[in-house]
């Protein structure tokens, strides 16, 4: 890891997740959160957020261990942080929402602090168009943005998402908001109507199916999931896998097909260790060397001669 | 092609099938016919089945075409074929069976032309595990069997499929079906299960999401599927994945990781193919450079350097 950094913003929450094998009440989890740790291997993350009262310094310790930078993330006395609840089917895939109070992530207004604007490498994490575009407002000076979204946004604010990905160079979506967004079910078709709309790149995540990357100057890559043993909690998964490609991009500094590459199989090397443990806990205290054995591990898995 | 020859055995069928699109009514179809159309690029298909009286003459040209020996195709005087109708939904995956006409499929029984017998490779297409265990019984000498399986006969006829699996040395099935035979649902798990039930490997097949191949001696291939901008119709994918991996492996005659990766190529370059047409229009003129095309297409979408 070099001094790169990477602006993430996103939400900090609380998640209480039922599994048919487990369950967790309140821990850290949150879009920006996933995406910071993951991307703390590869470069230094700066965080954009909100919490309540609640969120109290043992959370802060666990980011700054990792050597994340908090200073933007604002506490409101007396407020309460993003709670969501969720419980997972069967199959580990599909899930039912079973509580979301907004909380102090309702009046979340992303005002970044003055050493954060010059950041080359920007995150938008899954929040609003307005609150995207207010962001990209104070960051001129990026080199590269990427931004994931929602089936929300795409469905309520169609028009203010479009404003924002004319503006980004990456767009982070599964495949079923890709269809959503696009009106196309065929992923090829898909990537190029979401290009047409203005970023350079897609990345189409399709969680255990891998995830596939098109672009306008690029060949189509795709990397398959690690093949795992056991999974605990596929809650951000995503924001995972965004952050370690993200990470990878602003540590490597470079925008060529081998980055690029190299970035899609940190993304999926990072989401395959946050599955394995509820909250942040897979993503905290990894070695090197077990983020190149799981590397290596999909190279072997794609490697034809 | 040399003169490799690959022996395969299924239902040879006419299917009526309507999608969002379009529809086609008593089209040449069965696990057999997909199968021994994609393996006759490779290899020369022998198939054993079973039709009626109103199977004419221009079938059985379209599988003369392709080099396919049909000796083994019996015609029962006033019988009719095997039928069967189908409906894919608008995600042109799921699909609901309207009419199963088993006809003169019924009575199937598998008995070899004499110089069948002495076949190197086998492909058991998706038919009862006791008909399976009888073409096994006929043919001693083959060095390579690979079969195939589906739903009913893992709930119905769960210990006569475990005896077959013990006498082949690869078994194809896609993921629901993996998780059903081995009461597991991460794939590297399932595969496992299976591989101690006898085949030395087991090829899941997951469609759109690509082929994962778990062998015991070595270690995972996967391939994702070639990204197309048209489905027509899915029916028959798996079998002609199935096809074109038999018949790459009996052309070239070896078992090896290399062999095995590109059999994996093959076959998923060949089901591409078989979806963009009804019944068998896709894998009827193929020429050579059309293959070499897609396999590319493939080898350039996970190469990372």
């Amino acid at each position: 890891m070099d001094n790169s950094n990477v602006l993430i913003v996103g939400s900090v929450a609380f998640d209480t997740i039922e599994t048919p094998f487990a369950s967790v009440e309140k821990a850290l989890g949150g879009s920006a959160v996933f995406a910071s740790m993951a991307a703390s291997y590869f470069a230094s993350p700066r965080v954009v957020g909100i919490v309540g009262e609640d969120f109290g310094s043992e959370h802060f310790n666990r980011l700054q261990s990792r050597g994340i930078d908090t200073t933007g993330i604002k506490t409101v006395r007396g407020g309460e942080t993003f709670h969501w609840a969720g419980r997972y089917h069967n199959n580990m895939q599909d899930r039912d929402t079973l509580d979301t109070q907004l909380n102090v992530f309702e009046g979340f207004d992303p005002v970044l602090p003055g050493d954060y604007r010059g950041s080359s490498h920007v995150f938008l994490g899954n929040i609003g168009p307005d609150l995207q575009a207010k962001v990209l407002d104070q960051t001129s000076d990026a080199r590269f943005v990427g931004m994931d979204t929602m089936n929300l946004w795409i469905a309520e604010t169609a028009g203010k998402l479009k404003n924002v990905l004319r503006r980004v160079d990456l767009l982070f979506i599964n495949d079923e908001e890709a269809s959503q967004l696009s009106g196309e079910h065929q992923m090829l078709n898909a990537a190029e109507r979401i290009l047409e709309l203005g970023p350079r790149f897609v990345v189409i995540k399709r969680g255990e199916h891998g995830a596939l990357l098109i672009g306008e100057s690029v060949k189509p890559l795709f990397v398959p999931a690690v093949l795992l043993r056991n999974v605990v909690d596929p809650t951000g998964a995503g924001d995972a896998f965004a952050g370690g490609f993200m990470g990878f991009v602003a540590g490597a500094d470079a925008i060529d097909r081998g980055t690029l590459a190299q970035a899609m199989v940190t993304g999926t090397v990072m989401a395959s260790f946050a599955v394995q443990e509820f909250s942040v806990d897979g993503l905290l205290q990894l070695e090197t060397a077990q983020i190149e054995s799981r590397r290596k591990a999909l190279a072997s898995m794609i490697d034809f001669e």
